[in-house]
């Protein structure tokens, strides 16, 4: 038996999240058809990062154990053949200790959300932003977002149907960068935000907070108020999975 | 009369290219049509640069002339609406003295040619990238390209259907950079090209050929030959439609 650290690129929108549903194809599935179909093996995946329907990753990790001795090109090349046609890529595979886990493991995940601020429909990249109306403050957006960092319950963060044992996380960097180019063609704005690990829906209730803050509807101190009363319904509106992009996982 | 000038992304995949054809939709025709629907107007667009088919733009200029005189936010919104569902926007629509010509006006033509190194297919962004399987010597490829800097007659990098007059052009700039990310996940490599025109084919003709130095087929000096030569045989293959895009416009 091999243990197998895949590391994975997928566009989500056409998938219902990574975890298999009763309806549409997800990602798990779509990998572990892939490995059956070349090597007749019946896998439990297990991934580093259960993304909603809708969410893209650049660097999601998971782990398979494999029977069969194969090398790591085969492996790759193998499952890439048989996830097409569908949006997904093993872009590397590595074999691994028999103790590594792609869940429990992991000691740092990072995501970043991402908003196109203009008046045109995004076009270019446009699955894989939130497209805003209005003109953002990213200073303000930073002085709220200021207010998240480190260890706090983010109850008003995390989806009412969230099943984690605990509210509490540590947010250790949560950054409103801007992207280069001709703020004319629109402002790209990226939240990259890093923890051990986030609450479900955590990330995209704190973009549409931010947003919120960035708008002026909310004061950076509004962020604060909200955090501290530990209830989701004084947080802001769940922003749309398709500016979500889980990039990368350290162990 | 008013002429404006409207600054144009688009994604090129689905359209035949800028200018109209026989067969399937173009992106002048796309915007015509949409100009005509609100307007009533029938109107002659006239565009910086005459992209190819599978060709995207991220910051092309065309201009039209309307009788009508309407304010700004309505041309660009007005256009967008009827544009739907393809995959181009008006980003910006600004009125200009009637002597502003989108094509003859232009003092400068930035493009940029997309390449992702990897094993894997593309995901993220696929549709903008060449995707190769090699790795590519980025410093060999900056050495080939320097070749090219200046003005030459570039008979080796057009299309034999290219109707220029001359094919003596100055290439202002033409930078390889290599954009921020892990490498393991892929190299980005960007080609990055500016000059007051380009003859047809001719960024396409060199992202091919830069792309055989970079994997050694070619040592940087047969660049020098190859141009030289002007002979089209003599210049490398010409890259996919994929990876161009029309970035902006200097007037």
């Amino acid at each position: 038996m091999q243990r197998w650290k895949l590391t994975l690129e997928y566009d989500g929108t056409d998938f219902v999240g990574w975890q298999r549903q009763a309806e549409g194809i997800s990602v798990q599935q779509c990998l572990e058809e892939a490995v059956y179909k070349f090597s007749g093996e019946t896998v439990n995946s297990h991934v580093a990062g259960r993304t909603d329907a809708g969410v893209h990753a650049a660097g999601q990790v998971a782990h398979i154990d494999l029977e069969k001795i194969l090398d790591a090109k085969t492996v790759r090349d193998a499952i890439n053949f048989h996830m097409r046609p569908h949006l997904a890529a093993v872009v590397k595979a590595e074999p691994v200790a028999d103790d590594f886990h792609a869940r429990f493991g992991a000691k740092k995940r990072f995501y970043r959300y991402g908003i196109l601020v203009r008046p045109a429909a995004p076009v270019l990249g446009g699955r894989y932003v939130w497209h805003v109306w209005t003109e953002l403050d990213v200073a303000a957006m930073r002085e709220g977002a200021a207010h998240l960092l480190g260890t706090h319950d983010f109850t008003t963060f995390r989806a009412v149907a969230c099943q984690a044992k605990s509210p509490v996380r540590t947010m250790e960097k949560l950054d409103i960068a801007e992207k280069e180019g001709d703020p004319r063609l629109g402002r790209h704005i990226e939240i990259r935000a890093e923890a051990k690990s986030f609450l479900h829906h955590q990330i995209r209730n704190i973009a549409g907070t931010l947003k919120m803050v960035g708008e002026g509807k909310w004061a950076p101190d509004d962020v604060k108020r909200a955090l501290e009363a530990r209830d989701r319904t004084k947080g802001g509106l769940t922003a749309p999975s398709s500016g979500l992009c889980f990039v990368r996982v350290e162990y």
